[in-house]
C-alpha cells in the first residue's frame, strides 16, 4: 500500500542527508574552518550541491514522485504524506524552471558580485560594485521570467523565500505600516534623550557573557542536549536535524546587546527546528514554513519576550549577579529601558524595534523601483539617501554606511528583505492570537515566563514545519490573513509607555 | 594529450570531496555535535559513504583508470599521474574485493559489537563482549580470505592498514625488540623510585594549558593559518585539505601530559597532512603514505622532539612563565625527568615509551592466535592477563582495564595495532637517517630546534604523501628497509642516561 511512497522516501532522504551534510560544511565555515581551508572547503560545498541537484532534477525523481502522488491520492491533505508529496512537487518544479546555464551563469555572476560587494563596502566605493549591481538585476529580471508570475515580476522573487506572498499585499502592508511608524519614530525622536542606555555600554567579561547566554537562552526553552552555541563574526542558526539545532554569537568587551540578544533570536529560530514534528526527519518538512515564519520566531524570542519589562524583572537578578560591577546598582526598570532605546541609524541590523521595519520598508520600495526600472542601479546611492531621510529622518556619511551595509544584492537576494519585516508582523499576530485563545499564556507573560507561549507556538507553529504554506499556516493559528495591525499596536503600547507619549 | 586523465581527475575530484565533506561530518561530531544529533549524523554520514562507494566501485570507474592508464603509459613512476593511477586501482581492486552484501554484514557486526564493547567495558564485563568478539572473528576470518594473501591470513588485514608490510617481517622485528625492550623495563623497574613526576601532577589552569598548547605547536612548526584546535574527549587528528588539517586535545585541570604531549602528537600527523604537495589536492594522494608513517610523524614530534632534554631547556622558561605556580621552583631537567617516568602501567595509551611497544605486541601475538585459532575468544582476558605478567611484569585487576580497553577489534580492525609501533621504529629510523644526511639538523635538536628536522621530513616523507608505499618511501629515505636497531639504539641511550643504567 506504501510501496510507491517508500521508493520515494529513500531517495527523498538522500537528498536530504546531502543537504544537510553541506549544511554542517557551511556551519564549520563560519565558526572553526582557518581562512585558507576556503578553497576546498567551496569545492566540496559545490561537489554536494551539484550530486544532489542532479538527482532531485532527474526524471526518476519526477516518476517516483507521480507514482506516490497516486498511490497516496486519498491521503487527507493534512497528512504527512500529502503534504510531503505537496512540497516535494513545487520544489522540483521550482528546480525545474531554470535551465542549467542560467544557474552556472547566476552562481558565476554571483560570486564576482559577492566580492566585489566586499571590496567597495570595505573601501565605501560604490562605483566598484555598480557594474556588477547591474549585471545582478539583469540576471534578476531573467530569473523573475523563468520561474514566473501572475501580476508583476517582484511576485516571482518574493515567492522564493516567502511561498505565496504577493507584492501587492505586502506593498499595502507595508504603506499602512509606515504610515504609523514614521509619527510614532518622530514623536520619540524629540524625546531621544529620554532613555539612557549607558547601562549596557560598559565593560562585560566575555566569559560570563557567555555563560549568561547559556543560562537565558535553556531559560526561553531552547534545548541544548539537541543544540549548541558557537562562535561567529556573522551570527546565524543551523540545525542538522531536530536533534542538532545549532545557534552561534559574537561578543564584545564593552556592549551586552548584540551577545544577548543575538542569541535570543538564534535561540528563536533553532526551537522552530528543534520543535519540527519527529515523523518529519529526513524530508523537506522539516523546516520552517517560511523565511518570514522564520523570523517570527526569532523576533518573539528577542523582543516580544526578550525586551519585555516581566522577562527581566524575572531575570535582570542573575544578570546583576553574573555583572556586579557594571549593573550592581542598576534596576530591572532601567535595564528594560536601556534595551529599548530608539534610536534611528544607519545600519538595519542595529535597528531598534521602531525603526527596523522602516529600513526594511526603504530596500522594498528600491527594489521594485529597480526592477520596474525606475530607478537605475548608478542612482542607488541618491535614491537610498533620500529615502533614508523620508522614513528615519536621517542620511547616512558615505556608501558603506547606506546602500553598501547588506550582502543579499550581491548573492543576487532581490526579494529577500520583505521576510524581515513579515517575521515582525507574524510574530505580533500569533501573540495577540495566543494570548486570545489562552489566556494564562498572557498571566505567565506577566510573570516572564514564555514557557506556555512557547508550547502554543510548538502545537500551532513549529510542529508543523513546512507542512503548511505561509498564508495557510497564519490562518490555521490565528484565524486571520497576515496583517501589520497587531504589530503597530503591540510598538505603539510599549513605546508610549517607554517614552511618556 | 591528458584528455582521458582529466576525464578522471574530475571524477577523482568528486569523489575526494565526498570523502572530505563525511570527514567534516566525522570531525564535528567528536567536538561539536549534541548526543542526541548522532542518529542524524550517522545517517548522514552513511549516505555519502554510500554515494562514494557507489561511484567509485562502478564499471565507468574502472573503465576510467583503464583508459587514463593506457594515455599515460609513458609517465615516469614518479610522476603524479603514474603515482595517482598506481593508487587508484589498486585502491579500486581492494574495494571491489567485497561482496556488498559482506560490507553491510561487516557494517552490522561492528555497529552491534561496537556497542557492545561500550556497555562491556563500562561494566567489566567480558561475557557481554564474547559473542560479539567471534562474530567479529568469524568476519575477519572472512575478511582476510576475500582480501587474498600470499603466506597466512594476518597479511590481508595488515595490509589494509600498512600496505605491502608483511605480518613475518613484523614478527620478526617485534621478536627482537621484545628481547631488547623487556630486559630494560625490568631494569628500569629496579629503579622506579630514581625518577618523581609530581611535577606534572599539579594544578594547572585549562586555559593557560589551552594558550601554552597554542604556543608550542606553532613551535614545532605546526601552520595554525591552515588549521585549527579543537577539544575532543578523545583527541585525534584530520584534515579535509592541506589548508585545513584539524588537531584536537583534551584538558585536564591536575595533569598537564595530555593536553602537552597530545598536542605534539596531534600536531605531527597534522604537519604530514600540512606538508603533502599542492599538486595532490583533491587526490587519494593528499594523505599519508600508510598509517604507520603517519604514527612516525606524531610520535615524532611527541616523544623525539617533545620529550628530548634540549627541547625543554629551550621552551620552559616559557612553560614556567605560563604556570609560576606549579612550575616556578622547578628546573627543565626536572622537569624533563618528569616527563619520562617510566612505569607500567595497564593503559597502553598512557604508557611511555619503554612500555608502549610492548603494549602494542601483546595485542599483536593475541590477534595473531586468535585467528589462526590457537587462542579462543572466551580465553582472551586470561591470555590477555598472562601476556602482561611476561612483558610489562604487571597484572590488571579487572577486564576493562585489560583486554576491553581498546576500541579497536569491537569495530572490526584486526590487524590495525601494529602500525602503531612501526610508527615509532620508522620515526627512529628516520631521525637516524636525517640526522646521518644533514649534521645541522643534530647540531639545531641539540638547540632544542626541530625546524630543520622538519624541513627534511617535509623534502623526504611529507611532500610526497601516498605516492610511494611505506616499503618504498623507507627505503627512499633512509636507504634502509624497515628496523626495530634504530629505536632500540634511541631509547636505550635516553632511558640508560635517565636511570643510570
Amino acid at each position: 500500500m506504501n510501496e510507491k511512497m517508500n521508493a520515494l522516501l529513500q531517495k527523498v532522504y538522500e537528498l536530504h542527508d546531502l543537504e544537510k551534510a553541506a549544511g554542517v560544511l557551511g556551519w564549520d565555515k563560519q565558526v572553526n574552518m582557518p581562512k585558507k581551508g576556503n578553497l576546498a572547503r567551496t569545492q566540496q560545498m559545490s561537489t554536494l550541491g551539484r550530486i544532489r541537484h542532479t538527482m532531485f532534477t532527474s526524471d526518476e525523481m519526477s516518476e517516483l514522485i507521480a507514482a506516490a502522488a497516486e498511490e497516496q491520492a486519498e491521503a487527507p491533505y493534512d497528512s504527512f504524506e500529502a503534504s510531503l508529496l505537496r512540497v516535494l512537487q513545487y520544489d522540483y518544479d521550482q528546480a525545474r524552471k531554470f535551465p542549467t546555464e542560467f544557474v552556472v551563469q547566476m552562481t558565476m555572476v554571483g560570486g564576482q558580485a559577492n566580492a566585489a560587494w566586499e571590496e567597495a563596502r570595505a573601501n565605501s566605493d560604490f562605483a566598484h560594485f555598480l557594474p556588477h549591481l547591474e549585471k545582478v538585476l539583469e540576471l534578476t529580471k531573467q530569473r523573475a521570467e523563468y520561474l514566473g508570475y501572475e501580476n508583476e515580476p517582484y511576485d516571482a522573487l518574493l515567492n522564493q523565500f516567502e511561498r505565496g506572498m504577493e507584492t501587492a499585499v505586502v506593498r499595502q502592508i507595508f504603506q499602512e505600516a509606515k504610515e504609523a511608524l514614521v509619527p510614532l519614530r518622530e514623536a520619540i525622536d524629540e524625546r531621544l534623550t529620554a532613555v539612557d542606555d549607558s547601562l549596557v555600554h560598559q565593560p562585560f567579561d566575555v566569559a560570563k557573557q557567555q555563560e549568561f547566554a547559556r543560562y537565558i537562552a535553556a531559560a526561553i526553552g531552547y534545548d541544548f542536549s539537541r543544540g549548541h552555541l558557537g562562535t561567529a563574526p556573522h551570527p546565524f542558526a543551523s540545525s542538522f536535524s531536530r536533534d542538532d539545532a545549532r545557534i552561534t554569537s559574537r561578543w564584545y568587551p564593552d556592549f551586552l546587546n548584540p551577545s544577548l540578544f543575538g542569541v535570543l533570536h538564534e535561540s528563536g529560530h533553532a526551537m522552530y527546528e528543534q520543535g519540527t514534528h519527529p515523523d518529519f526527519a529526513r524530508t523537506p518538512l522539516a523546516r520552517g514554513a517560511s523565511l518570514g515564519f522564520h523570523e517570527s520566531q526569532s523576533r518573539m524570542m528577542e523582543n516580544v519576550v526578550g525586551r519585555s519589562r516581566s522577562f527581566w524583572q524575572r531575570h535582570f537578578p542573575k544578570l546583576q549577579e553574573t555583572f556586579p560591577d557594571a549593573l550592581g546598582g542598576a534596576t530591572a526598570d532601567e535595564f528594560y529601558r536601556a534595551i529599548n532605546k530608539v534610536q534611528p541609524s544607519f545600519i538595519r541590523v542595529e535597528a531598534d524595534e521602531v525603526n527596523y521595519n522602516l529600513h526594511i520598508i526603504l530596500r522594498f520600495e528600491l527594489e521594485q523601483a529597480m526592477l520596474t526600472g525606475d530607478l537605475a542601479a548608478a542612482d542607488v546611492p541618491a535614491a537610498w539617501n533620500d529615502k533614508m531621510q523620508e522614513l528615519l529622518g536621517i542620511v547616512p556619511p558615505n556608501d558603506s554606511e547606506g546602500c553598501l551595509q547588506d550582502i543579499h544584492w550581491s548573492w543576487t537576494g532581490v526579494g529577500y528583505f520583505p521576510t524581515y519585516a513579515l517575521g515582525n508582523f507574524y510574530a505580533a499576530q500569533l501573540y495577540e492570537a495566543a494570548q486570545a485563545q489562552n489566556p494564562q499564556i498572557g498571566a505567565d507573560m506577566a510573570q516572564g515566563d514564555p514557557a506556555s507561549l512557547v508550547a502554543w507556538m510548538g502545537e500551532n507553529v513549529h510542529q508543523h514545519g513546512r507542512k503548511y504554506t505561509p498564508d495557510e499556516l497564519i490562518h490555521r493559528a490565528s484565524g486571520q490573513p497576515l496583517s501589520h495591525a497587531p504589530f503597530i499596536r503591540y510598538i505603539n503600547e510599549k513605546f508610549s509607555e517607554i517614552y511618556g507619549l
